[in-house]
């Protein structure tokens, strides 16, 4: 499952009133799909409302951080194209978790059904069987998915910005969709092979399945649109780099040695399906490995097994390894905002999102 | 299932150094990608090779109808974007079938694999249970249509046409993506209704799921890059609808009442599939039906009880009835031609479209 990103604190990350226009696209989006509909059934106005439902409740993490690089270069050339940007990145990250979530079978995201989650349910109470509520439920979620891709493109091209900005926009949400789907393949031939994949492996997924479309595009993406040098662009995606890494890293952690009632994560249920992370790809690389293997990915650890297998973790080093994995990426990320063609302001703007990664680990 | 058009004639629909240029097109895009992907590792050139394989060996129906319309209306302005424009079309074929077939769990298309069966095969090959093996193959299958759905856009976009084509070209485009996801959800309502949907119902659903972005669409596309008037490219979207229509209509025709031999198409699957055709829409308003409705769509339907269901469809007058529709339908379609701003030569590129669409049905 695409993990949630950490709701960014209004306060720390600022530029609220940019964030609010991001909002308004998305809702302005949405009344214009719902409308054009219309024309079609009540069935496709349902569909179109379930799609908004997964896309405006988030915490609209990839935006926030156009909003941020944007902010941070006291971008004005394209501002009037800026929450439709932002919106597109969404609208993409709704795409990839939609069809993650198929992909995954999943029918729940963050407590609540997804889309698949509701078209099953509701086929259920029509008096289908559970196999083809859950296909009904699927085959909806393909459809949706395939709706929020396609617009996510289309947005940034009807988003108003120049037509040099805009070609290097719709070039950077190639790239993001290029490197996701590596990423998801990659996800997927790792967790159906039994050998565990090397540290770096595991690390390069994620960046592609995740880190790209989530940080560096769209920082990068907010940087165009301020007008910003390419030094500076790609600055953004370094930077994108190491704190999408950093946070992947922490995200790892957390699902093993995590605070459940301060984070909301279960610290089991990683164990339990077997999750590829940065600490068992280390842990397999030791000795210790051998005696852990027979419970990681057992369907029915109990908590005691689950125990075993964090004691095992702390033991192999897995667990002092991924902090030290994670406080170099940290210093990279910093170590990128120190160039010398990184403004002030930009930098002001982008540490509380270190921060934010940081805060998550403790 | 999405299903297969018939293959153009080469002679009678001309063209041909056009339609070279679109496989050039294809083909350059599918080296151009598979370059890049291997940058990502060899997972994902194998996948690019797949979404190659079931791309470039279609019969590029669509795009030999933007060829058509363009031909048709000797243009000539925007010509080099007509290859990229026609590939585009191809490629938005590629993302429906491959994530239709997902919908609808069919592992082959035309006698081979499609991308989930190799993918699902080839989990098998490797030990994996039918069950993680046939997962297996639609995740990947989920991932490459992401790809042709996203890529489709990308090519229109790329394809070096001017801005004001550029703009209505990707508004066709959207039009068409639009006007399909509404289909194939209307389609997954009826497959689970209990009642049989109305003909209206089954003829709106298939217009939005096939014709719109198989015959209104790449014709509209063909004329607006030939530069035509507003008039001819409206007219362009209503010849596409009524042969669309006929085709359709033909299409349910064969697969009760053709000759397998001819059509390599079984004529007893869609009665034990139970598929909503305009035949048994008919019928079942009629009081025959409440003798064939036990038989239809029963999984284990013998010759026997298929060839009960085809003397009851032609005694209902259902059969009948779908031929006045064609007639109709293609009546139409002729129609559209005679109006007087469509010029000679493109009534004359056109009016094998319609013949084809016919022959088939006799």
């Amino acid at each position: 499952m695409l993990r949630s990103l950490p709701h960014p604190d209004e306060q720390a990350l600022g530029g609220s009133e940019r964030y609010r226009a991001v909002v308004a696209a998305l809702e302005e989006f949405f009344d214009d799909s719902g409308a054009r509909a219309s024309a079609y059934g009540p069935e496709y106005v349902e569909l179109w409302r379930e799609l908004r439902r997964n896309t405006t409740g988030g915490k609209l993490f990839r935006p926030r951080m156009v909003v941020a690089a944007f902010d941070g270069l006291d971008g004005t050339h394209d501002e009037p194209a800026l929450p439709w940007v932002g919106a597109a990145f969404e609208l993409l990250h709704t795409a990839l978790i939609v069809h993650d979530d198929v992909i995954d079978r999943d029918f729940v995201r963050r407590g609540k059904p997804n889309i698949s989650g509701t078209y099953r349910d509701r086929a259920r109470g029509e008096g289908a069987s559970q196999r083809d509520a859950e296909h009904r439920g699927l085959s909806a979620a393909v459809v949706a998915g395939d709706l929020a891709l396609f617009y996510s493109y289309r947005l940034i091209d009807r988003s108003g910005v120049g037509e040099e900005n805009r070609r290097r926009l719709l070039e950077l949400m190639d790239e993001a969709l290029f490197a996701s789907a590596a990423g998801e393949l990659l996800d997927l031939d790792y967790s159906g092979a039994i050998r565990i994949p090397t540290v770096d492996n595991i690390l390069s997924m994620a960046r592609l399945k995740t880190a790209v479309y989530s940080f560096e595009v769209p920082l990068k993406a907010g940087a165009v649109l301020a007008g910003a040098s390419d030094a500076v662009v790609e600055s953004m995606g370094d930077f994108g780099r190491e704190v999408g890494t950093a946070y992947q890293v922490v995200d790892d952690l957390l699902g093993v040695f995590g605070d459940s009632e301060e984070t909301g994560k279960s610290t089991t249920s990683d164990l339990r399906e077997g999750k590829r992370t940065v600490l068992v790809a280390h842990a397999a690389g030791t000795g210790l490995w051998a005696q852990l293997a027979p419970l990681f990915g057992s369907p029915d650890l109990s908590e005691a097994d689950a125990q075993t297998l964090r004691a095992g973790l702390e033991q192999s080093g897995a667990r002092d390894y991924a902090e030290q994995l994670l406080a170099q990426h940290v210093e990279r990320a910093r170590e990128v905002l120190a160039r010398p063609h990184i403004p002030e302001s930009l930098r002001e703007r982008l540490i509380p999102i270190v921060d934010l990664v940081l805060r998550r680990g403790r």
